[in-house]
This record gives structure tokens, C-alpha cells and sequence, in this order.
């Protein structure tokens, strides 16, 4: 079946999502398929931090940490990430960064473990999980005489071994796009005795994630990306609430004290998700990362995630569609699944030549996406597509491909000069 | 002698460092004298965060980390930091928060001990330290079996048995403003065999700090007080560049990577400072770090941390003298010491009565200072009054000291009621 640009604006007349896109300030010219990345910048933003930094900072200084609740902000902003990932009200805090958090909670699951089931000294990971997760396990078992497994995808089952204390994932994987079958696994692991841990940097936002039915041990997550929180903004801690009152984390800092404002010498861990905040958080990037978060929870009375997934789906869909519709016999190959249970949102196409020249060219016709090297050996190179269904269109995803069947034929990725370029997954 | 107000009003115009009052955003009808918990906003503040958010993050998007810099900031704040506090180049990072670099810098003082001299497992510090230094090293303690011992300020000395590893510090007392002598301390601890850790929350832009002189051995500091960077704005580290490269910290995240954009699985530390980074930094609130940052810089034609430092003391030395003599007789006493050597940049005051009322009355008159609860033993309720020789000017003083003998005499201290107010160090 041939799918036309009038079928794409079609699929967007029809879109129930589509009046969400005005929540955003998309740059003009711009088909930005990297919200993996960094998410989009909501309208509200601008106006929400300069209240931030002219009122409460700039005018209420001290007193607002009463008069505006930056105190319990943390929480606050927790409490509404709660709702996209199933937890409950009370069971999440946005503060630190997604490493710090990680390092926190598998800390406490390493404790737990040598409390639980002191033969079990293993953690499993895979080897494509995004590094820094893996640094701060690395890191963690050196400190405590862990052993850090890494293991492919296919091999998770197998690496379960008795001597397994945690299994630590990313749900959505942030080469590839697959997704974990998130209640599968978690009782698989749970089934040999090992603790599971999840990093939803790539999910929270993106697919619908139900922590609690899942029966999940831990989460950290990412508020920069599907969360459109802005630059480096506070990611997310979670702990199953049966866990979170039984150990420290060592980031004991006295944000996570019972009674911080007693300024007592001796650290007293408050009740619950609480003791997994540590230090002051930057308040004018938590404002930020709120009005991500809102633009999320305008969704819901839309459908919500399951609304957001649907579209979702429909928007890859699409592109791998006309991908091969309009790119046939270019080379590319498609590294994300098939299969809608194993896909997260976003789209990664393999190309054994020029996969980073071209996305640079993509880049200069204004189509955003990104390039992530491959090792040469089992990961090819591949160009990265994020599709957020907040504010990407159907039409929009005819263009991208058009874009990219014109710099695949016009070879101008051959002929140009590109600039190095970092980005952050 | 009696000083008048005519007299306060010609300290301000042959003040050299007047003009730079004129960088700051002072609430209209306030002194504030709470600059040692929450720097007051600098006027360049809102243009650049609305620069960050409007153009970095919502138009240039993921692009920024190059064309912005972003991933480069922390150190380029850093280096900032770093003329203020007697540091090299390149050896200071602005990221996280106090309590977080504090466990960073802790723990790899923990591994260069165990290391060196493996019989060291004690960690001496004051037991009027900040609270929340005391709790990371009482966590880091817990998990790698070392001893926190804590002292009185005269006990320090006696504390340094050869089984200590580690002497950590605040510079400036966070309820009294008494500073310790940074070199004397220092030497007297290595001297021992002890390393030298010291947190410049209070100092940091407050005093003169040389940390290359006095040849300390890791530092932590705060970016919200007399930093001036805004609510929560991240913190600094800073390592002396002959141990950094020597060791992990484990909260070993990409940032600290000597590659990061490899995405290699295993973790190969930066050389130096760049491996006590973690997790990618809230670059809105760094950037308002900057400005305030800045602020400081811009001193530097006038003569600086040393020029600061003159008016500092002209400021508390003239608050003392004012309540001595308008205020005699009252219940006053003073926590913070005569000597200059010995004092921060803050005057505390005790009063066995209604010191926590007594303060709110004069925050309704527009006079901001805090409270910090007593221990009802050796340490009495305290009213804090930080002096911020940027913005702060001699006639505030006389007003402020005015106010506070008007709230005494009238007695509407009693009268009113308060609402329970928290307050961030």
C-alpha cells in the first residue's frame, strides 16, 4: 500500500492529540525528531521560570521556601511523574541526575540483598545499556566486592543465576529503541530471588509504564527527555514503597533527614521515598522540568499515555513505512523491532556508510534526529529518529523521509563539511 | 565613640566597592542581611535564563551542547570559582550539590588513605558542622567501616591521632560565622598525616580562601549563598591537582568519563577535576550561577576578594559596635568573634528570649535575617545576620540595628504571631 502526503494530513486532521502541539514552541523550519534527546521547550516554560528567578528569587528571596514550597517541590514534582509510570502518590522525588539517582537505589538494593541473601554478589546488566548506568555499577561493585555481569539482550535469562542480587535494565534501549516486556522480565528475575531495577529514561513520557503492577523494586528516570523538562534537568527516583523505609542510601544528605530543620548532628532517614533526596535541588531548572511534566498530564484528559502510545506506534509505523516506500535499495536497515510490544518510540535505521554525514545533512534541511557510532562489530552505526507524540504529526514524518530519500540521492552527504558533533542520549 | 548615621552615610560614599550594589536586585524596602543562606539576584540574572530557555534550549534544542557549550559549562563556571578561592585553572567544577560533592571528594579521601596508610579509619570533624556534611560522612562511614569522631572547635587539635584519615571542615561556622585559620588547620592536620577536606559554603566569596597556599587536599562549596547563583544552583569541588588524578569517586557517571562519547561500556576516568563530574548538570540553573559568579569577578578591578574582605569586616565590626551601643542591656550577646582573624562575613547574636520571634518581627519590618535554634546546652538561640559587602551598604547597617532596637523596646516581638518558617543554610 502506497501512503501519500495527503494520507499523512489526513492522519493528522483526525488526531485527538493534535491540539497538544500548541503546548510547544517548535523552531520554525524544524521536523524535530530528537525528544529522545532533549525534549521540545513547552510555551509555559519561559514565562514559569522568569516567575522563578524575578518573584521567588529575585524579590521573596529566603521566604520562599515557605511562601512558594520549594521545600517539598521534589515531591511535588514526583507526585505528578507518578502518574505516568503507575506509582503511587508519595512514592517518587525529582531531584539529582538520573546517575545520581541510580547510584542511590542500587546501593540500597545492594544492601538489601546482603541483608536478604548474603551469597547473592552479582549484578546483571546488559552491555548496550546506556554506559553511565553502567559506570555507577562498575563503580558500586568495586566499592562493595560486587561483580558487574554484562550479558546481550538474549542472554538476560540465562545470566540469572542464584548468586544474581540485582538485574538492572533500561526499559527502552537507547540505541535501538526495543523495549523490555517490563512485567515479563521483572518476574523473572524476581522468580530466581534477584531484585529488579529499572531505568525509564527512555520510557517515562514515552510508553505507558506501570510500575506498581509490574511489582517493580526500583526506578530512576529522565526528565529531559520524553519529561521536557529543558537541559540537564532533575531526573526521578522511585522505590517499591515495601522497600523504602528498610535502608539508607549513603547520598544521606539532610534533605533526606526525618527533620531537616532540627539540624541535629546525627542522620535520622525520613519515612519513605523521602530519604533518597540528598542536597538543595537547583530550583529554577525543577520549575522547568515541571512544565515538561504538565504537558504530559494535559494529555490525560486526551487518553493519557495509553492515547500517547497509540499515536506513538502509528507515528513509527509510518516512518519505517515510507521509509522503505521511498528508500528502497539505499542501504539503510531497520534496528528497532517490528513488533509493537518491543518497540519504544523511536525509530533507528543502520547504514554500513555516511551514517553520520547523513543525519549532519538531514540536520541542515532542518530534520533533527541523531547519530549514534556502532562498535564495528555487532552495533552498526545507526541514525537515531525520536518520535514524541506530543508534538510530532504525521505529516511531519513524510517530510523527514522525503528529506532523507533527497540527501540519500543527492549524495550531498558525501559533499559536505560537517562539524563534530556531541549529543546526549 | 558614638558612631551616627551621618557617619554610616560617609562610610557609603567613599565605599571604592558602592557601585557594584548597583549589579544586584534589592528588593525595594529591604536589608537583607541573609545573604549567607540565599544570595540576592543579580540584574543580569533573568535575561540570561530567558536566553538559556528561549534560545538555547527552545530553539537551537540539542544542538546547544556544542554551539552553547553546555557540556563544557560546569568547568568554565569552575575556573570562575577557582579565582576565588586561590585555585588553578582547570582543577574546579561547578555540578551537583554540596552534599553530593562532599561524598565524592570524602570517599576518594577514604581510598587515598586506605591506600597510603591503611591503619587510618577515622574521620574527625566538628559537631557544630553543617548537618548535612555530617551525615554523608556518617553514611560513608557506615558503608566502609571508618569512625566518625566528633569534636568541639578546641578539640580539634587533640582529635588528630595517628589513626585519623581524614579532617574535614567547614571554614566558616554556619551558626556562629566563627572561620578557622584555612593554612594553620590545614598544616596542623597534615602535619599528622591526616588529609585536609574543607567545605567553603560560607566562605567562598565571603573571605579571601587560598586553597594552592595553604595546600589543602579537596574542597566543597556552595553556589546559592555568597555565590550569589540562585536557589539550589549547583555546587563546586575542587581536588588539589596531585591527588585528583590518583583515584575514583564512585559516583563515576559519564561526565566524569575520559571518553563519553565513545559510549564505551567500561568507565576509564577523566584525568583530573573532570572525573568528579557525574550525571549532565541543570544547565538553567548554571547559567544563573554564572551571573552570579560574575558578580564577583566584576570586584576584581576594584580590588577584589582582599577589597571585599575590608568591607566585610568595616560592615560586621560597624553592626557589633551599633548593637553595642543601641542595644545594651537588652539580652543581647555576641556568638561571633571580635577577632578578624577568627570571624566570617556574618554577625550572630544570642538572646535567651524570643530570639526566633524577635527575628520574624524584624523580617516584617523588611529586615532579613535567620534564626537557628539552640541546643538549650552549650549552644544558645542564635539570630544570624550575613553581611554581603556587594550589596550590602553601612547605612543598611545603622537601619537594620535601628529596626532591632525598636522591635526590643517596643516589645511587638511579643505581640505577634509568626507562621513556623524554614530556612536553608
Amino acid at each position: 500500500m502506497t501512503i501519500t502526503l495527503n494520507d499523512c494530513r489526513a492522519l493528522d486532521a483526525q488526531d485527538p492529540l493534535l491540539s497538544l502541539r500548541e503546548l510547544f514552541h517548535i523552531p520554525h523550519g524544524t521536523i524535530y525528531l530528537d525528544g529522545n534527546s532533549l525534549g521540545v521547550m513547552p510555551r509555559s516554560a519561559p514565562a514559569r521560570v522568569a516567575e522563578v528567578v524575578t518573584l521567588e528569587w529575585g524579590t521573596d528571596l529566603i521566604q520562599s521556601w515557605n511562601k512558594h514550597g520549594w521545600f517539598s517541590k521534589p515531591g511535588q514534582v514526583g507526585d505528578k511523574i507518578a502518574r505516568l509510570i503507575g506509582a503511587a502518590p508519595g512514592t517518587v522525588v525529582a531531584t539529582d541526575s538520573t546517575s545520581v539517582n541510580l547510584f542511590k537505589v542500587l546501593s540500597a538494593a545492594m544492601h538489601m540483598a546482603e541483608a536478604d541473601s548474603p551469597g547473592r554478589k552479582r549484578i546483571v546488566s546488559e552491555r548496550s545499556n546506556f554506559p553511565t548506568d553502567l559506570y555507577i555499577a562498575e563503580a558500586l561493585c568495586r566499592e562493595r566486592g560486587f561483580e558487574l555481569v554484562l550479558v546481550e539482550p538474549e542472554g538476560i535469562c540465562a545470566a540469572l543465576t542464584p548468586d544474581v542480587a540485582v538485574l538492572m535494565l533500561t526499559h527502552v534501549n537507547y540505541r535501538t529503541g526495543a523495549m523490555h516486556d517490563m512485567p515479563a522480565v521483572t518476574a523473572a528475575a524476581q522468580a530466581t530471588g534477584a531484585l529488579m531495577l529499572w531505568d525509564l529514561a527512555h520510557s517515562a513520557g514515552a510508553v505507558p509504564v506501570d510500575l506498581t503492577a509490574a511489582n517493580a523494586d526500583y526506578a530512576v528516570g529522565c526528565g529531559y527527555k520524553y519529561l521536557n523538562g529543558g537541559p540537564g534537568a532533575p531526573a526521578f527516583v522511585w522505590v517499591n514503597p515495601k522497600h523504602a523505609s528498610r535502608f539508607w542510601q549513603p547520598l544521606a544528605g539532610w534533605w533526606g533527614h526525618a527533620t531537616p530543620f532540627e539540624f541535629t548532628p546525627d542522620y535520622r532517614p525520613a519515612p519513605g521515598i523521602t530519604r533518597y533526596q540528598c542536597g538543595t535541588q537547583p530550583m529554577i531548572s525543577l520549575a522547568a522540568l515541571e512544565c515538561g511534566v504538565d504537558t504530559l498530564l494535559a494529555a490525560e484528559v486526551h487518553g493519557g499515555m495509553a492515547a500517547l502510545r497509540r499515536k506513538s506506534l502509528a507515528l513509527t509505523d509510518l516512518f519505517i513505512h515510507l521509509v522503505n516506500q521511498h528508500c528502497e535499495g539505499r542501504g539503510l536497515g531497520l534496528a528497532t523491532p517490528m513488533d509493537h510490544a518491543q518497540r519504544g518510540s523511536q525509530v533507528c535505521l543502520t547504514r554500513a556508510e555516511g551514517a553520520y554525514a547523513i543525519v549532519q545533512a538531514l540536520i541542515a534541511r532542518g530534520v533533527v534526529g541523531d547519530f549514534r557510532a556502532g562498535d564495528g562489530d555487532r552495533h552498526p552505526d545507526i541514525l537515531r529518529f525520536g518520535f514524541t507524540p506530543l508534538y510530532i504529526g504525521f505529516e511531519d514524518v513524510w517530510h523527514a523521509v522525503d528529506h532523507l530519500r533527497q540527501v540519500l540521492d543527492s549524495g550531498e552527504w558525501r559533499r559536505a563539511e560537517f562539524n563534530t558533533q556531541h549529543a546526549v542520549t
